[in-house]
């Protein structure tokens, strides 16, 4: 590998989750000093404390996953799910951003990069919570991107959709010629990502050569939204 | 006026608020049967019990807004304030919805149209919690939009930005040479809107003439988004 | 009807094409003084004479139409083909605009309303010249639209796919299962709109009550786009 | 540098406007052998002739520029210089890619990346005909890149504005105070991309990385448009 991220500290949140795992590794194959956290980012300090016991961090890495609740219609879908999407996946993102961006406006350097999903920008059935909350990642990517630009600190937003991954795509669905249907009808990839391709946007994003970009929502999706 | 709501009956909410005075005033103009309701939403139960009070419901206005905080710098932004923008944009939204749809869908027929935002759709400084909770409510929109469209009833938003109102544009403001001068150079219009032309925009939402538009977040701001 | 464009004078090209006879039908119903044109706008000079031989205009309706050389595959597309999807609908629009601006900016008021394609907006296989001229036209709207805002002048698009029309969808494709399996699959809205409800949003687009929109490409096609 | 493109067969157009010139030198230092040709594509059978001399092209860099005829209200544009932006940056397109097309699908793999703009994406006053090819451009890519790519071929636009250029942005200009103040008021980076790190992005997408985007126009402008 090319050390792409030799000397960056990189904190990933949820790293056992959604885009934990391969980020993580793959992160430190390019050098990277990782801080792989995955405590619970709802209680109460807990995004504080985490940013505040790492020190140094060049790069945030909002990796925020939560329960989509597909297949609930919206008329029955409860107060209490609806909420638990914005509390895993929203308000964390405020409460990191947050703490991460004095020391990184104090720098003139920094990059926030949030795993979120295409589904923000592409409306689809029985999604309207998980939906709503990734769309309100890319509203707050969008303005927080803009007002800290000019600080040199730039804040994007993976918007994908269509990436393996073993809880969305077990080999139990994959494995079905209807699902390689759907994909083919649905993909014009035609195929799903690996975690690899995505992860290699991330590192894209998180290094000094995206510097240009900032407060984007960027479709990754094999062409699923353009 | 031309009667163009005769024998719909209408929630609108916040009544008092944002949009709420110009919609009663000219939805009434056009024969609309107008349920003017200005509970706080954020109460549990509370719009649930407005929509169970309300009985036979064509057309929902959500007319949600709150505080902008803006000129509050992220980095200072307060988990309080940041909450404040979901519990009154977002979650009744969810809350009025979910409560409508059985009705309308039940009669294959129904209107939700959201007052939003365009800063859900572009980038503001110092703005952070409102433009993700705007485009949280585009996110829901598309979601339950297309969710819903089999069914004839149709979810729209209206993106507006640039539009008159006495509490963001006061004469004071309106008047300066200052605000005049940032019009023209970022509204290609040149203008605030009047209230009444986005009534007018919301009314062809309401009215049966729009029945192909689903799930769409729809710019009115002068050209500022297109 | 509402008479909503008395004492309108309104130029429709192609009137025989495309939306031309539903537009030429219900304006006139509005109380529009429809100008119902049908020559080869290709021609040299055909567009300027059109205009001047039409005296005062309002409302210029651009409904360009042409083939859709849907099928043939981007390498085996003719030079040919490709130059006469921008022939027919990309130099008119803007022989056209040129030639009515400057009454319209002089009176302060007018309006330009492109019948423009969704397929400008998301990419469809083997269409890629129709795809190419139908987006120069969203490109040439955004321009000019905030050009002429200022002036009181409106130039919007209607992103349109999935309406009733005879030649795309003759009753022997309609009358298909398969179509309408496709159609459940792809639209939300699970349905053709009918010539009539495209109209309407032309004739909204049209009249006084949208001042505010400018330099737009909206969609209009069920939630395919959104 | 890190030779990400070893063994790549590029063809860079109108090698010395535009991106040509640093594309081709960064392109050599990342190990790709370069085809810098600069040709004027207008003439009957160039760009046929250009692809059909180069051999294996792994990568097409459509590097296709033109004047911007920028201050000529559209009332004003002639039919030449509309018909200009056009012969020179979308026919072109067209029949490289056309040509290039056979040999990637048969070995099923291949890049085209656009320098376009993201003019085609935000209006821009008096630009009418260079906003209108740039986005036919848009409109091709997203057709064309939604057709091959489950051959495995990648087709995709870089819709940029504000990048480092002599030609329009002389030192003449970027010196003065009054375009420092445009820059911090309209771009949200405050700052002009250098001509590298726009080819670094090219290079993102040209490279076996990037592999799932398709179809797409991604913005690179300093959150300009988003």
């Amino acid at each position: 590998m090319n050390q792409r991220l030799r000397g960056k500290r990189v904190l990933v949140t949820q790293c056992e989750d959604y885009m934990g795992p391969p980020t993580v590794e793959i992160f430190r194959e390019e050098g990277a000093e990782v801080i792989a956290d995955n405590r619970d980012l709802r209680a109460p300090g807990a995004c504080e404390a985490l940013v505040a016991g790492s020190g140094h961090i060049d790069i945030l890495i909002a990796n925020l996953a939560g329960p989509t609740f597909t297949g609930i219609a919206t008329s029955e879908l409860s107060d209490a799910d609806f909420a638990t999407t914005f509390d895993l996946m929203v308000h964390p993102l405020h409460r990191l951003t947050r703490a991460v961006l004095p020391q990184m406006i104090g720098r003139r350097a920094g990059k926030v990069v949030v795993y979120g999903s295409a589904s923000a920008l592409k409306g689809m059935k029985t999604l309207a919570a998980y939906s709503a909350a990734r769309a309100a990642q890319v509203g707050y990517v969008q303005s927080v991107g803009v007002e800290v630009a000019s600080h040199n600190v730039q804040v994007n937003l993976i918007a994908q959709n269509y990436v393996e991954n073993p809880s969305y795509y077990p080999p139990s669905l994959t494995s079905r010629e209807s699902f390689q249907a759907s994909l083919r009808r649905q993909v014009p990839a035609a195929r799903l990502a690996t975690a690899r391709e995505d992860v290699l946007f991330a590192l894209f994003l998180a290094s000094e050569e995206s510097n240009f970009f900032t407060g984007q929502a960027i479709p990754f999706c094999g062409g699923w939204v353009q």
